[in-house]
């Protein structure tokens, strides 16, 4: 996706960066270097450089290389007895002052490769404490900077006068991530990227598969929860470290993003704006949105809360539902005020009028929604109802039942009223709830939400339907396929198609809607122009609009194919022809059967019978309506049967396949999936089975001691 | 996975190995070093040499790199004047004596940090016309190899006498992939491993998405069917070129795997065994594995005979069925043959008794088969029944209808009757199919197959049925989800996980059998004994097995709980304690409420009351089958409405949750899912539902035009 995060917006400013590099990225478990991060880390600062950013390198792992060398040195210079002796520790500073040649050479040789050219820049914390190098330090990185240079920091161990540098904390920095987030400050960065061994700051042990990668630290939520990983293999950092300088510097005001180096790409990722890592900022506690470990949290308060809502009698349900009626006509100023807002919002931010037309709550439009939520408060009880009935044996009686689904996540355009017909939907069901509007509707929906909340019994808990208001919870919430049982993407093809891609929670929508009208020779053809024309037109931007028009090639004979072109094209249809009928009716040969028009265009073709239209059908079709015009009976009853497709018409048009024209009270959706749900969708779409069965004590006992009688009870009607 | 897939068994015997790689891998778009790629390939050879194998890389990239050097040189060379010409070509001689040294150096240094010598080896073809030389050239690189030294080939482009060196393709070798083909065969390598810039070949161009990688090149499959990408970017060699050097080596006995050079590990994942890449092994053609890209043929197939299935009429599908009954009496004596053969193997494979007693066919068993799809052929039709109708308008029905689901994939263990009974019920339910059975009853399966597909008429195809025999093509069919349309895996939980955890397809089974059997205070204590007794012990491996058992607190005060506890230890049950139990009655703490013990061992725990009871089970259970124990009604009606579980009993044994203790005739499976089917399913888990709309010239036009009715028509019983 090229979209920048909204929370990684900051990217757009940033000239100067400093990048940070730990040893347990550098360097790999064997002490040697990471060649392949290293390489991937060098091209990267290049790229950047090439395009105009000013990068600074700041690198730990010289004392790491330098104890692999020195050990092989040693072991060179020994003799048998020798080794024979207890081995010393080597000395660090010694490793820090042999692995510095190795390291830098490294990054020449490589950035030399890229034609870069990189400096180094060995400080220590006393160098800090004279004002005078401070100055002079930003003079001397702002020259190498304008002439393109890539400056590479680290820490001169080796001369270094601190006592314990593995564990001394003091001074002005202590390490090589206080030392970047020094740097960051010093020479007035926009950024630093603290690279990692993890993907970011885990909720928990990395290793632990409950802990979550946090993308946005807020310290008050955060600083509690947290149990930071171990520190570091080889380095002295750690993530508590890298958390205690990220604050440093975000506190002043310098983005910081704590990511995985053992990525080929994750800093180009950072600057283009993408959700990766960790970001420590100093206004991310204002920002609005909710913290990514509560998608979960909410998806799991709302499974526990309509556990309480089934528990309920028949008539709780309903009187809730009233209660929300009633409420929505108790705030009906206030949810007009806030939708008003968006609304205005809408018209300034240049949004096109058939959206704004969607948005806006009309005058009586409260009080119809309310009326629409009293109708389903006095629905048929969905839950509950005996499906059907067995004797098993004697004393003991199966039934199969209606129930709940559990959790269902709703993703959902401009429209605010959705949010209500969903919510009571979901109510009268006995689901829990989460919500995701579009954000043109964002004060409507936070207080429908509110208003609808509200009048949910304490008994069940308001978090029954949860309201997500940023669109980077989206993919969080696609992950929790353990708790959310059924999402409904109700919106665009591609919303639909984007989502059934990225989750594995099962999806109850349609991304394509190729319906076809098969016109057969035995069609009353005025009957076959006036579907055709409402197929196309009456909403040609519905998925049940006709896309395709097939004839039956005797009709390219006798004029009828002819008179029904000339019938579409006189309602402004624009026809695309196949192979056969470009030819034919002189039309545009389309590019391909498979498309969509959405729009006042369809694609026309002769075919040879009805078993070809089938077969037609079938390979380009979406299987979602499909419609034939005959009298010819038997031919339409071969076309109903053959046809593979949620929805098949016989005379009528293809716009007919729509929850409230099928009779079904709410539409949750039209499904051209075939699992759970097929066609337009009602409450049932919300619903599961269950298995009840009321014994008198019977086992199985291998089958042994119970006589099986198998008898369907079930009560009709 | 940890274990070597069949098709790449050889890895076992590899020593020496030759590494080439291409331009595309080494350098970039932009012609400089690729620096992370080439890293990370260093780290991999420095691996694999440390671990004993014997490496030898094969490198190109020398004249892009002298080219990108040579443009830079001339540019400071020039003056202005020089610029205003027009710019001839570099020599790419020239290029690549400077490239050589640049890409040399960088291994060298590369190598270097890791500990590793390398050395360079520039050859032409024309020393292969030298016999001293082919036997000088195994000494050195014997020596070197010896010192554990890694040589570099490069073909010496510098002073090579070819004409055209993109171009000629004549000679003893032609490019870097011939090279590297006729070294492996010259040095006498095991293994050759060829890096591209894709993962392998495709069965079209790879940015295709109708491409398939092919994981095993069969020439005679192969062969006519590919379309070879282009060339690569800046080498000459291209995936035609790669293909060419791989069969001339396999077809001389070494194996080849094309795969590509931009992961940091695909080398170790060759040498793991890992079926990444395209092998070409000169025994491919004999290997009795199906073709990768024939699963889909074989998906598809299935589709379009399940259509031809379910246009016939209900008598003619009842007749296949008769076929096949007849079909299996008819070929008793083969099918018991080869089925006596899998039985023997397994035997002398010293399988579990328990696994040979499943896959035995007994004296009796084909003809108790035969009569049982004989029931299946009698069986009232499933498909096209009304479940739903409404009169929308006057004139205008809509029906709501059973349809098959489509294309079906039963993977299944060892059993070879499931396989009749599943192919039964495939037809029955006008369903396509696709098997896998258990390697163990190869045999019997393919034989059955056979049998049942022979009755299958002409007009409907003997593919409506596949037959997938080999493991490996299990990850292949589970990535059709745009033509299987629902996989039912019958065998263990491991299985079933394995299966959720990796496809898109919905998986209608249960990978958990957590069943809790809730004892009350109000509970007949006799019958208590009897069914918890009957629920752990009467099959202590199936899924519906009590796993825990709860009891009211009242009955650890009374006796009861002591009574209950002596019964099951009486009967061989081992018991662990939650931490109230393991107290209170000295048995071990279990570790987890969450364990499926599968054996003759279950967990109890004491619980406040029913309501504790219920978030017990919802906290700890699996929402398969859960059981209370009670004389009170009003307990008993809490506990069946508020237990959010696929099978609800009371006073009866959690073992009646199975589709024919239910009564549903054949068991598909049993789903702990919400979506599709909850619990034991039957023929119903193979069917959906599809819309029939009957009309007489009905349109919507806006809704003006027509008056709803939505009469329920839908006839009952």
């Amino acid at each position: 996706m090229e979209t920048v995060d909204s929370t990684r917006a900051f990217v757009k400013n940033v000239k100067r960066l400093i990048v940070k590099v730990g040893t347990a990225v550098v360097t790999r478990a064997d002490g040697r270097l990471a060649l392949g991060r290293l390489g991937a880390l060098c091209e990267q600062l290049q790229e950047l450089n090439s395009q105009g950013y000013e990068v600074i390198l700041v690198t730990s792992g010289a004392v790491g290389v330098g104890r692999q060398r020195l050990r092989y040195r040693k072991l060179l210079n020994s003799s048998f007895l020798d080794l024979q002796k207890p081995q010393t520790e080597l000395d660090g500073k010694a490793c820090a002052a042999v692995g510095q040649n190795g390291l830098m050479a490294l990054y020449d040789s490589l950035f030399s490769q890229l034609d870069v050219t990189s400096a180094q820049l060995l400080v220590t914390d006393n160098d800090f404490r004279d004002p005078d190098f401070r100055r002079q330090l930003n003079d001397t990185v702002n020259s190498l900077l304008s002439l393109k240079v890539i400056p590479i920091f680290n820490e001169n161990d080796a001369i270094s006068t601190r006592r314990a540098p593995y564990e001394d904390s003091s001074g002005i920095f202590w390490d090589n991530d206080s030392l970047a987030a020094l740097l960051a400050l010093e020479l007035k960065a926009d950024l630093l990227v603290l690279l990692s061994d993890v993907e970011g700051l885990y909720s928990g042990p990395p290793r632990d598969p409950d802990s979550k990668l946090i993308y946005t630290y807020i310290k008050e939520t955060h600083e509690r929860v947290i149990t930071f990983g171990d520190k570091s293999r080889v380095g002295r950092g750690g993530m508590t470290a890298k958390v205690k300088a990220a604050m440093y510097a975000a506190y002043a005001g310098i983005p910081v993003v704590i990511t995985s180096g053992f990525a080929t790409d994750n800093i180009i990722k950072v600057l283009h704006g993408e959700r990766i890592g960790t970001l420590f900022h100093c206004d991310a506690n204002k920002w609005a949105s909710i913290g990514e470990t509560d998608a979960r949290e909410m998806a799991v308060a709302a499974r526990e809360c309509s556990r309480r809502l089934q528990a309920l009698s028949s008539q709780e349900r309903s009187k809730i539902l009233q209660d929300i009626a009633d409420a929505l006509e108790a705030n009906e100023k206030a949810i007009l005020a806030e939708n008003e807002a968006d609304v205005v919002a809408a018209q300034q931010a240049g949004y096109e009028k058939s959206l704004i037309s969607r948005l806006a709550l009309n005058p009586g439009k409260i009080s119809s929604l309310a009326n629409s939520v009293r109708v389903l408060s006095n629905m048929d009880e969905p839950l509950g109802r005996t499906l059907k009935r067995t004797e098993i044996a004697d004393g003991f009686i199966l039934d199969k039942s209606s129930s709940p689904l559990g959790v269902v996540l709703i993703i959902f355009e401009s429209r605010p009223d959705a949010l209500v017909q969903i919510a009571s939907l979901a109510v009268r069901s006995g689901n829990g709830l989460m919500l995701k509007g579009g954000k043109e509707a964002k004060r409507s929906n936070a207080i429908l939400h509110k208003v609808i909340t509200s009048a949910i019994p304490v008994s069940v808990g308001e978090r029954l339907i949860g309201l997500v208001t940023s669109r980077e919870e989206i993919p969080e919430l696609l992950k929790l396929d353990d708790v959310i049982d059924l999402v409904i993407p109700r919106g665009s093809n591609k919303l639909v198609s984007q989502i059934k891609a990225s989750t594995k929670i099962p999806v109850l929508g349609h991304a394509d809607g190729i319906c076809h009208v098969y016109v057969d020779k035995s069609a009353d053809m005025d009957m076959a122009k006036r579907i055709t024309v409402d197929a196309k037109t009456d909403y040609p931007a519905a998925c049940n609009a006709m896309e395709t028009l097939l004839v039956h090639k005797d009709l390219a004979q006798n004029g009828g194919l002819n008179d029904l072109i000339v019938e579409l094209q006189t309602k402004g249809v624009s026809l695309y022809g196949g192979p056969k009928a470009s030819s034919l009716l002189m039309i545009p040969e389309a590019r391909t059967f498979r498309h969509e028009y959405s729009s006042l265009a369809c694609t026309v073709e002769v075919v040879e019978d009805v078993y070809a239209a089938i077969d037609h059908i079938h390979q380009h079709g979406s299987a979602h309506t499909d419609s034939i015009i005959t009298e010819d009976q038997e031919v339409a009853e071969v076309f109903l049967h053959q046809v593979d497709s949620a929805a098949v018409f016989h005379n009528a048009s293809t716009r007919f396949s729509d929850g409230f024209r099928f009779g079904l009270g709410a539409e949750v959706g039209i499904s051209t999936g075939r699992i759970h749900a097929r066609g337009p969708v009602g409450v049932e779409g919300l619903l599961t089975t269950k298995w009840l069965a009321r014994g008198s004590g019977q086992i199985v006992d291998g089958d042994k001691s119970i006589v099986y009688s198998h008898k369907d009870l079930t009560q009709q009607g």
